[in-house]
């Protein structure tokens, strides 16, 4: 019997990687640890620390679900997914440092519990155990180098888009065209290591490469404006409601009401954000929301997610692959899932 | 003519590899920017603001000497050295972070200049561009994954002696079982990858990577020795006298008083070791100094050095390739010359 929509179907197929392969990308994230034969430092005991937040897994789990789609067995994935999801939590380990976040998903950081300087040696670890798993892909030595090189490559972009995301804070008023191009450096590019990457370890043709790329750039950059909308507008489980807004991060709402609020309006919104967290109060969080529903901030939002969706769609759509097309529906309505009332 | 002693012959060498090569390694810190393609972001503009302190390249250019000791043409070392210097500068950037280091070779260190988020990102861009720039050995595909799995491994092992190092501080009374485990780990790894690395990406058989192994490694832990010693009892040019008793550092000299100490004195020690580096008078210097010299722990660092020189000619000459020999003769002696008239 087949699910009854693109979501469920992919929901289903999700859940069945998952079941099947998710237990050896855990044991190859641990047994990297292993490998690297450390001594008495607490750098393995650090990393399966942070491991214990959990999440989705959804990095480690995308390159097998493009290699199943394009007809492989996608425990030829598993080192790869391993890789992107030790890559991801790595970024994440510093990006806590960076952004002085205490907790992730209930527990302490890594950071606050172990200290600064530790905290980035264990993200340096990270950044290494990742190419060190990426080493393990069963394929021949010439694809594993074209893999580690395109890690490298957008890993490096990914390090460049934390570095506009600071750039972004400091200007002032800045325009859309930046917001953008530094997500699809900060997010997608994950995405598109996760997807191109995957059919480039398998040795698929540079036309196939190229529309995975474009799919998973547009796939990133919506899952990143989901993100900023979520913090505002839905139910995020995390901190309490437009926790953005008191750290001062460029959403694309406050990117966007930047852009088209009076003069006055945009020095006011800009004090806000650069208030210090805890100066900021809930009823700063409501003006601020209260500009944005002025400005249709939130419906420029949702306008651009429909075009990221229908671009991401049509990019895999002309590779003419029903199950990567079916893939990407059932990835972009999940995706969406947590504001589905607003979209 | 042939210089008149080994140390003069060697710097003769080095100084016709650095005239030769230094400007293609220099190219190709810079050229692996350009490569990245990074935004409009400040990764380069900081990186080579980093660069700016200088330095003697001595990671830059072992590889090449080492090649050339082998009768291979240096220039097919050129990335390695390149890849070498990189990653020692990434762990410099992350180090005066988590140190609180304000000021390297006169210049503002990077975190000082740019924030310390900055800094943990080009540190993290860096260890990335290391990779890079051995991707660029100009030998087989195969031989470029093992260099790469060595540069991953020995890294690992240099971010877990960094760990080791601050386990050290919150032990109370070390031993110098682990003082030297720690220095192995954190010093001589970068040693054993620079000449062992090059050896293997060469081609060379398992007998000659494992004599130039421990060659490299007791040669880091005499560098790492007279590092320490020169501290308080030379003229390093940086800082005052003794900055590493202000700063708390577990040199050799202090482990060994520590271990030496009578509990009152230990317990003195570690409190003056453990103060804010601020509050460390001069007095205090001068009173931890005359600790350490009724405790012998000069002569025994000197002892130390002796036996480490020792072991790193033994190893060498067991592979009987006077170049190689000549080499570590020179170098050896260059390390210690800052030092010469205490050993």
């Amino acid at each position: 019997m087949s699910a009854s929509t693109p979501k469920q179907a992919f929901l289903e197929h999700l859940e069945g990687i998952r079941k099947r392969y998710l237990p050896e990308v855990l044991f190859l994230l641990d047994d990297v640890l292993r490998e690297a034969e450390l001594g008495a430092s607490g750098l393995a005991e650090m990393c399966r620390y942070h491991f214990r937040t959990g999440g989705k897994r959804l990095r480690a789990l995308l390159p097998l679900l493009v290699a199943d789609c394009l007809g492989e067995d996608p425990a030829r994935a598993v080192p790869m997914g391993a890789a992107c999801e030790m890559l991801h939590n790595a970024t994440l380990v510093h990006d806590d440092v960076q952004d002085g976040d205490e907790a992730r998903r209930g527990q302490e950081t890594v950071w606050h519990r172990f200290g600064v300087a530790r905290a980035i040696n264990l993200g340096d670890a990270m950044f290494y155990f990742a190419l060190l798993l990426a080493q393990r892909a069963p394929v021949a030595v010439e694809r594993r180098e074209a893999l580690a090189r395109r890690m490298l490559a957008e890993t490096l972009k990914v390090i460049d888009g934390q570095e506009q995301e600071f750039a972004l804070r400091a200007s002032g008023r800045p325009s859309l065209t930046r917001y953008f191009d530094m997500v699809e450096a900060k997010t997608a590019r994950l995405f598109v290591l996760g997807m191109a990457g995957s059919a480039e370890m398998l040795g698929r043709e540079a036309g196939m490469l190229e529309g995975l790329a474009e799919a998973a750039r547009q796939l990133g950059i919506l899952f990143q404006i989901q993100d900023d909308v979520l913090d505002l507008y839905g139910d995020k489980g995390r901190d309490q409601r437009g926790s953005d807004i008191a750290e001062g991060k460029r959403s694309i709402l406050a990117v966007h009401a930047l852009e088209n609020a009076s003069a006055e309006d945009a020095r006011w919104l800009l004090e806000v954000l650069d208030k210090d967290r805890a100066a900021t109060s809930a009823g700063d969080v409501d003006r601020v929301a209260g500009l944005f529903d002025r400005l249709g901030s939130l419906p420029f939002a949702v306008r651009e997610m429909h075009d990221r969706r229908r671009a991401a769609l049509a990019a895999v759509g002309a590779l003419e692959q029903p199950r990567l097309s079916a893939m990407m529906q059932g990835i972009s309505e999940t995706v969406l899932e947590p504001i589905r009332d607003l979209v």
